[in-house]
């Protein structure tokens, strides 16, 4: 919320509008110039376009929420991954965010379970391992007796050390760690992976 | 409305989600990728930050209307342009759109007031002069005794055509019809103009 209150109010259509332009402009990717225009289109489309709009967004925010057991979000208790018998309990695959499960599952190459951890660990920016869903992940290990976990963070300094710091937590355990297979470009997020790179990286995973 | 439902309800994370991502990528501007990176912002932002676009969106519906005098969108009877008295009320530009107020306003270069059709003629689809505010600027040129008409209809086609009608309609009567200075490079439209060159155009207006 870092845009100056007095553009809200002098925008020439009144303040009502100046919030819209704002609020629009506060979305990832919308630049001022974009703003007016999404702002014009409310404007002029009709009151049932627009209702449909703020409706979705409410109705996201209400019906929304984490799956008890994978965090992945959904719209139940459990989510369609976990809730269906035919996935892999025992072979679970860790990332960080909910878009990176879509992602993999755009493969259907695989047939296991996810965690999502929320994020990945960044001390200088206060991310501990409290803040992730790490203790969670370490019950369900030993209350479903997972015997793999496929490390699926981003390829970055982050990611790796996130997956480094869960495979130290579980030195000693049975359980197998492995890692997608490098085809994915050091440095780049798993959202902009197409998805021969995911495949292929799922197939080639490596004993992490 | 013309994308297909199935795609709402196979979205992973429920049809909610998908409804958001549907409704987004109807923005203008807006595609599908675009439309679920907005959708993953709306899931992680906050509650708060959520309802403020929703609520933005509702407000802007809620209480923006049509100037009686002008057509221009406003949150008042009348708009702070006709209410303003400084403002010629004998000096009228007129416009196609709204936005194109804002851009003329933007350059302080025209001190009188404005007239907003709504759109051009446009007869192949269907846009006559009934389905435009010219009848209500015929009355507001007697009633307020108008003295110039500034044409700033888009210099295209359908805006020339539609500045040339209303000029026939007033043929015979004293009212001055001047246009915008052709500083704007023809076939393109007033929002995209900078500044200058509608201040340029401002000052150079010729007699229709």
């Amino acid at each position: 919320m870092s845009t100056k209150p007095f553009e809200i109010d002098q925008h020439p259509f009144g303040p009502a509008v100046g919030r819209l332009v704002h609020q629009f402009a506060l979305l990832p990717g919308i630049g001022r110039k974009s703003a007016e225009r999404l702002a014009n289109h409310i404007l002029s489309c009709s009151q049932a376009e627009a209702m449909a709009l703020a409706d979705a967004v409410r109705e996201v925010k209400r019906s929304i929420r984490r799956c008890t057991v994978c965090f992945n979000l959904t719209d139940r208790e459990v989510c369609h991954i976990c809730s269906d018998p035919r996935r892999d309990r025992k072979l679970v695959c860790i990332v960080e965010q909910p878009k990176d499960v879509n992602s993999l599952e755009a493969t259907s190459a695989f047939q296991g379970t996810y965690h999502v951890l929320g994020g990945h660990l960044a001390p200088l920016d206060g991310v501990g391992p409290d803040d992730l869903t790490i203790s969670a992940l370490m019950r369900r290990i030993r209350q479903d007796g997972v015997e793999e976990l496929v490390m699926a963070t981003n390829p970055t300094l982050e990611g790796d050390g996130t997956a480094l710091f869960i495979s130290n937590l579980l030195e000693g355990q049975p359980v197998r760690i492995t890692r997608l297979a490098r085809g994915i470009a050091t440095g780049s997020v798993l959202e902009f992976a197409n998805k021969e790179m995911l495949s292929d990286a799922l197939r080639g995973r490596q004993t992490f």
